[in-house]
């Protein structure tokens, strides 16, 4: 087995195709081998069918005791709306590592969701020759994790309204009578899960004829108020008629109807659950401990109060294994789990980057994208992701395009699916210039970490020397490790080369240890306060309703969870159109939520949407099948890379 | 090779331990040895994990020229609510004549839903020593086709709502412009999928520009009459309070709100079009014919006209393929498609029963089950399916149980969860004589088709031998081939070896040729009125609703499909409570509708719940994981076969 990942060497083509084209121009090679090159037999995966495996977590036990490879996470400057080709650095960078480094490495992508992929986004396996293959196997049902998290966060959602439902109209000992019921030899015995309830109301009794009355009370009646319920429904659609629904309107339902909705699937608890977990065990605990609402009294109602969290254990059992792919230049991708990067920490998951960590070993390296930009992305990486993994990343790369810089030094508004203004498309050093104080700021945050910052300056064809120039040494100046200028998407691993040495150095030259930006054990206002300072915020406004949540979740003992803050990704601040690196602002935090089984709080900074709308021609159009050969085709006319 | 399936004998103990502790004493095969045994090398299929693997439809090309085996289906008297183990002799024959007749035998079976499993049903696999494993990946995921059904279902039902909503607030003009932009040249194209509608409109223009006010118009404006869309969203959970729902509540959908419902997702038309295409491109037909409602002209909009047929085909282009899966000794199965019994035809999928027909080969034998009693299982399966595939089966199987014929009898009813009476405990000669009207009927109806009948008595450790030879007598005397006792249940193959040996008996000397019920050109109340005459019935009541249907759909061409009866399967009639052979009384047809793409027309008898709901103790209480060993928990206290 050659120690090598350089697998390929691409025939590149000038002006790049489209990258359906692309993709398609490669005969991707059978899984197997691309496992073999990071030393994984067949007992360490399950194939699914011949270009996906999922490599099972039995692994990180067998190599418990190796060492790790280099960590680096990919985060972004600000970007326009549409999107500076973070995945496509992420990919490039390790075809140049893998491929012309001779490095051991493995890509850590997040699964990207169907819904935006028929919508408007056309998919998310990076582009041009830097991309995940094959991109329709990538961009649809995977192996199945997000069908798996639907299904799991449904059943929960049906178990919550069925259950009000029965309880409604039945006496306590009809339903203790039910969920105890007598087996053939007329004895009583409490399921295994129910133990987990009878712990939690301190009932220590075993049989459950010993209950009395109050206790069959408590034990059986979970008393949710319908008011209080926070799980929603989700389907892997863009639907935006399920934003907003009533439910319950059907004549045996009695006239229980209760406004709810729907969210995208990625948007689930359950989604953050499988990024954050650390093992089966851990997320088996995870899924039992999420809050659904509260009953009557106050109390939070978990998925085990409703005896379910073993049954969405098994539901989601397989989804746990990363699913193991391919680069253009044939080099290990683990894609696992897609979280919102706003309600949620939109990283990958830990335990697909812990895997890849062992596989490459000490000198290897793991590079993982967060989605959106550094405010947000990097810093849900280290103070959520890192703190769950107890993983420590040795450099952090800034992705900026001169295209985002322009618009931070005052350009033109970009709106995705328009023309670009004259000012992206020929020179003005001027523009980015002053649109660098957005990097500035995006490098001084993320140094704060105590990890080397390496900016990637991902080149567009109307880019000029000067214009180039500016940022890298505006990069410099403001304590960035190296700034690299790199041609990926045009060139594949091989326009990555300088940035794979660059971030080779700043890994092994790495001084400081890593700094998380706030402790855990202050309070909810204290570690949202620090975030906002990171922002350039001068201060916190919360409404009532953000304060009666604190409040809450403080005295339910919830307050010593990370913050997830849910904020646009297009400004430091909490308005979209403030560009640059705004300052003296105050950050109204609207609402407080919490996602207890993933483990964090999250504040919303303004309206988020959780279910996005399919546009009047979706991408749907251009998806569609050549029922001679098999072959699909992706038109890729109206693709438009977007930032998730 | 092997020619034999015997691959393993099967330790039997008795009393026969819970489905679970017998699914989970047997190590299964790995998958590949399984295809080995019927010529099936690895380009032939992908691997889904160790145990299972979709066997590529190129495989039926591949075999075109060579002959097809016995095709048996599997059907049952009227049953309990208990199920009378219809899967379970299925499996227990095809375990027969693989490991004990020395015959090659594929099992065809419908991929069971997971609302079920959560809910009250615990599993599908069969039971005792004739199940299917293993029976947790049987259950759950599977390979993910339902998954995919929901996923193209509920893309489409987004494609719906979302078309109505911009149609209502853009000018013909700006539809047509977002529908056909111009691309970087200037230059306005029609996607493939537009020549679709293009077509169906009578345009055969193929530049966009060319298109007059008019044709622009009826182009781009599907004018869909909101109060006539048909198409509902669907789930794989049993979730009752979204029967009835109103979406679009949310205040960017501008009050656009309008009432509908969740189906179950294996009621899914997508469903039964997987269970009755013949080859992808008639799947890439069906799909985009699908009908969802109505122009406000009356015209029926399809999926095509939406744009999004392609796209639903790219969804299900790995669904199409079915799953190899194996049985408790060995015999390799089939498991592919599940769609409603009522609302649709209940059988599984025709592609995987040509590609065993095609495995096994002359001499071979492919056993497939048709869901609920044979009046509406067998029926459709020979008026629907047999029509589609232009298969022709030589032996139809009937199930009966002591139990379902002392009910039909006149033995006191028999509910779910409930003890049963003393009648079905102790001898009871009577009710057995009295109940084999109902298995006389089936016979008769079944020998109608050409078939030779095989009545399979799956025996129960209270049955008595006077009551058996019963039922022996009144088969043979019904005009049955042969009638045989079976204990599958408890002895796995050996148990139904007897049977094996009558079924290809009857294979060998089936005397004439398929029958169908109904030709497809008469109109569609005639054909109505052929079914009801088989359940007994004097006459059809159709009501206003019914006559409005049917004659719209006569208007709109669809006349000449097949009928999918719409009807309890506790009752020849209508009526659940009528055991027996009910005749003389009049069947109404309370609505009649359509799955256009699939190919039936679906008169409703009565009203059919498609969405189920949990119970107050739903079987998720006893599913969980040992997360040490990751091994599954299924109490099975509380499982009850039920039929789908």
């Amino acid at each position: 087995m050659s120690s090598s990942n350089a697998k390929r060497k691409l025939q590149v083509v000038s002006p790049v195709p489209a990258d359906i084209d692309v993709a398609n121009s490669i005969e991707p090679f059978h899984i197997c081998e691309i496992a073999g090159d990071i030393n994984l037999s067949p007992k360490h995966y399950d194939l699914y069918g011949k270009y996906k495996a999922k490599v099972l977590l039995s692994v990180l036990d067998e190599l418990q005791g190796s060492g790790d490879g280099y960590y680096v996470v990919v985060g972004g400057i600000t970007p326009t709306p549409l999107g500076e080709g973070k995945s496509t650095t992420t990919v490039g960078l390790c075809q140049a590592l893998g491929a012309f480094l001779d490095k051991k490495v493995v890509t850590c992508l997040r699964q990207p969701s169907q819904g935006p992929t028929f919508g408007i986004k056309g998919g998310a396996a990076g582009g041009g020759y830097s991309q995940v293959i094959p991109m329709d196997e990538f961009n649809l049902h995977l192996t199945g994790d997000i069908h798996a998290i639907t299904a799991a966060n449904n059943l929960l959602a049906a178990a919550i309204d069925t259950r009000i439902f029965h309880e409604a109209s039945q006496s306590d000992k009809a339903l203790f009578n039910r969920l105890c019921p007598p087996n053939k030899e007329g004895k009583r015995n409490f399921s295994n899960i129910m133990f987990r309830r009878l712990s939690k109301l301190g009932i220590s009794k075993t049989n459950p004829e010993d209950l009395t009355p109050e206790e069959i009370r408590s034990f059986s009646r979970l008393d949710i108020d319908p008011n209080s319920v926070t799980w929603r429904r989700v389907m892997d659609v863009n639907d935006r008629f399920l934003r907003k629904i009533t439910i319950g309107q059907g004549p045996e339902e009695k006239g229980m109807f209760r406004e709810t909705g729907f969210d995208i699937a990625v948007a689930s608890e359950i989604m953050a659950v499988l990024a954050l977990t650390t093992s089966l065990s851990d997320m088996r605990e995870r899924l039992g401990k999420m809050v659904i609402g509260n009953s009557k009294t106050g109390e939070p109602i978990t998925a085990d109060d409703l005896g379910v969290g073993g049954a969405l254990t098994v539901l989601m059992k397989d989804a746990i294994n990363p699913t193991l792919m391919q680069t253009l230049e044939g080099t290990p991708v683990l894609v696992h789990a897609g979280p919102f990067a706003n309600i949620a920490h939109g990283n990958s998951s830990i335990v697909a980057d812990k895997i890849a960590l062992k596989l490459v070993g000490p000198g290897g390296f793991v590079v993982t994208e967060a989605g959106f930009g550094a405010d947000i992305g990097t810093e849900k990486f280290m103070n959520i992701k890192c703190r769950y993994s107890a993983l420590t990343p040795q450099c952090a790369i800034i992705v900026a395009t001169i295209r985002a810089l322009k618009m931070h030094g005052g350009g033109p508004e970009v709106v995705a699916g328009k023309p670009l203004d004259q000012a992206y498309l020929s020179e003005n050093v001027a523009l980015v210039e002053a649109g660098c104080v957005n990097l500035a700021r995006h490098i001084s945050n993320t140094k704060g970490y105590g990890v080397n910052v390496v900016v990637a300056v991902n080149k567009f064809s109307t880019d000029t020397e000067a214009e180039l120039n500016t940022v890298r040494n505006a990069a410099l100046a403001a304590g960035a490790y190296d700034a690299v200028i790199c041609t990926h998407h045009a060139h594949g691993g091989k326009g990555a080369v300088d940035l794979g040495i660059a971030v080779q150095q700043a890994c092994e030259n790495v001084a400081q240890p890593l700094k998380y930006l706030y402790p855990l054990d202050i309070s909810i206002k204290e570690k949202i306060g620090a975030i906002a300072k990171s922002y350039g915020a001068s201060g916190v406004e919360y409404s009532e309703q953000a304060e009666k949540q604190i409040e809450m979740y403080s005295r339910q003992g919830f307050s010593g969870l990370p913050i997830c803050m849910a904020k646009t990704q297009y400004s430091f601040s909490d308005k979209a159109s403030e560009k640059g690196a705004p300052t003296g602002f105050i950050l109204p935090i609207r609402d407080v939520r919490a996602s207890i089984g993933a483990g964090f709080i999250y504040p919303l900074v303004g309206t988020m949407s959780t279910m996005p709308g399919l546009p009047t021609r979706p991408c749907f159009y251009d998806i569609d099948l050549d029922t001679a050969t098999g072959k699909e085709s992706w038109s890729s006319s109206l693709l438009v890379t977007v930032l998730m």
